[in-house]
């Protein structure tokens, strides 16, 4: 593969996976795990969450260099229980081992009517989304988490303690479009405390808190303190319990445990993930829930707007739409992550 | 039994069940489904959630003596796949139908390592802490969520179309105290926005909207409006799941098809839940776990407060304290509430 001209160009979905396969096979990854990555990131850029999408092979790329990743690893799969199953990641990359935990949990679901996976030695997994929507096209229900590096603190507690651990849900529907709800805890990403602080305004104390944990308004101090969580003690335990179930039930890292990729990225995170897969078809026809869904979405779109121009919309529709139209027309990469694809897909073999 | 003397004196947890039981007994249960009632409601009082307590008494009395639901209702449990059971609660008192559910899940899950509980046709089923509490002492773990009533607008709508709907979590600790988080969607409870009326006082405009679904600090303005879910889009994404889960999939009423129960008493609600068991059993031994926990609350109680006077806690703190010094002390019941149970309790076989 060559590099194309320097203006950026919209790359088709098809043209992105292979890239991205490509550049990951650069890194040492096998086909196959290569093709697992490329295509969750490829997702994610297409539903417009480029800071989870292809971007990260930097982080990724980074760290596969450092071995603090390891790129052939050796995943095991045990099924502890009719549908339960345990991954060991091996310190794999993260959506390698994210696909393998979700396949083998959809595998135990479809036999059981609902099934679990627990993977630990993992790493970033990209959004979850992605995984939300593989499961709610073969008919599955979901209830996905992970945890993530120490950045928010105890509610009351003044020292980053634990992660910004998301969680995601997922409905299918037969007849339209799925509901996908990808969540973290806090309430704003910290990229917005950083444009305020370029732009020199205040942000509302409900976003951050200084690094002795007491709310601000001052983004310096926010960047120097901790994010907070939405709903204040609410957003605090939902965290806690998306670490107890990711982490600590799956035998991985948790809280502090975790390692952070920034400040030691040559060592294993050992992050964990949980996957609950529930078999819709055992619940009702297609049509049955085909129309229960569309009857769903409607009464929520059919509430008259606060705002005439914004009309109500449902969890996912915004993603989902986008990933609609960037199907057609194609995504732009950020030319710096573009030329990090075309430099290891160089060498891929 | 004969009612006491008129000033409150605490009962003992024994003394409220047996009232509570006697009381669904004069009511028209069944003493097993009195007795499940009681079990759940006195649990609530214990844990100091009075709300959801034996003065539920008055509301689910008055809609038995209605038929809006049915005192004697014909339950069935079928199991559709190994790990998957549905339940028809034949518009049951709510914690029957729940109590029910939670132990045909704790079964199959037993069986298959995780197992699903999805009930319709019921009715409010108390707080959802209880029966993580059960699920957590039999050694599961557990997320369980209900619908409920429309008091919510979607998020940049003007008008009710979604409930408060409860989500819980439950993870054991055979070692020490579980951790359990019992949160609905919104940022406070009405209540609040009631008491700040009464006093006079403005509100943070993140609690309520008006009746245009526009923030507002006037509580007034917010008692005519609609609460707001916790982190805007985040909550509101967040009840909707829960509602999908509990009552679209479950095949129960969802969102405006919820019949309210202050409106129509006398109508079945048809709420639906669903209740997910994790056999923590099948992941490692008891000790395993016991320290993997009492290491998880250690890490978070050791964040030094950001006020010296509040320790930081952790979710279920509060309340198994709270139950841990009523067990000793009793449990002082509003006499209103007191004086309904002694009524139906007089009238019991």
């Amino acid at each position: 593969m060559t590099e194309p001209s320097k203006t950026p160009q919209p790359l088709h979905e098809a043209e992105l996976t292979t890239l991205g396969t490509r550049a990951f096979q650069g890194l040492g990854l096998p086909l196959a795990d290569a093709q697992d990555v490329a295509r969750v990131l490829v997702m994610a850029d297409l539903f417009g969450l480029s800071t989870h999408g292809l971007s990260r092979v930097e982080s990724y790329g980074e760290r596969l260099l450092l071995k603090g990743i390891k790129a052939e690893p050796h995943i095991t799969v045990e099924r502890v229980a009719p549908a339960m199953v345990r991954v060991d990641g091996d310190n794999g990359v993260g959506p390698v081992v994210g696909m393998r935990s979700l396949n083998a949990a959809m595998e135990v679901a479809r036999e059981c009517g609902v099934g679990i996976a627990f993977a630990r030695g993992s790493n970033h997994f990209g959004p979850i989304s992605p995984y939300s929507l593989i499961a709610a096209e073969a008919g599955f229900a979901s209830i996905i988490g992970s945890n993530a590096t120490t950045t928010i603190a105890p509610w009351g507690g003044s020292d980053a303690r634990l992660g910004n651990s998301p969680i995601g849900f997922g409905v299918p529907n037969p007849g339209g479009q799925p509901f996908l709800l990808d969540m973290a805890m806090s309430v704003v990403a910290r990229a917005k405390i950083r444009n305020a602080f370029k732009r020199g305004e205040s942000i509302p104390d409900t976003w951050a808190t200084d690094k002795e944990g007491r709310a601000t308004t001052d983004p310096k101090a926010a960047l120097d303190g901790f994010l907070q969580p939405v709903g204040g003690h609410k957003g605090y335990g939902l965290a806690l319990l998306v670490d107890l179930f990711a982490g600590l039930l799956s035998n991985a890292a948790y809280l502090t445990h975790v390692k952070s990729w920034v400040d030691a990225p040559d060592e294993p995170q050992n992050l964990g993930h949980f996957f609950i897969l529930i078999d819709t078809q055992r619940l009702g026809s297609n049509q049955w829930l085909a129309e229960r869904m569309n009857d769903f979405a409607a009464i929520l779109h059919d509430s008259p707007p606060v705002d005439a121009d914004k009309p109500v919309l449902v969890p996912g529709q915004i993603e989902l739409a986008k990933m609609e139209r960037q199907r057609r027309e194609g995504v732009v990469l950020d030319p710096a992550v573009l030329a990090l694809l075309y430099k290891y897909a160089a060498v891929a073999p």
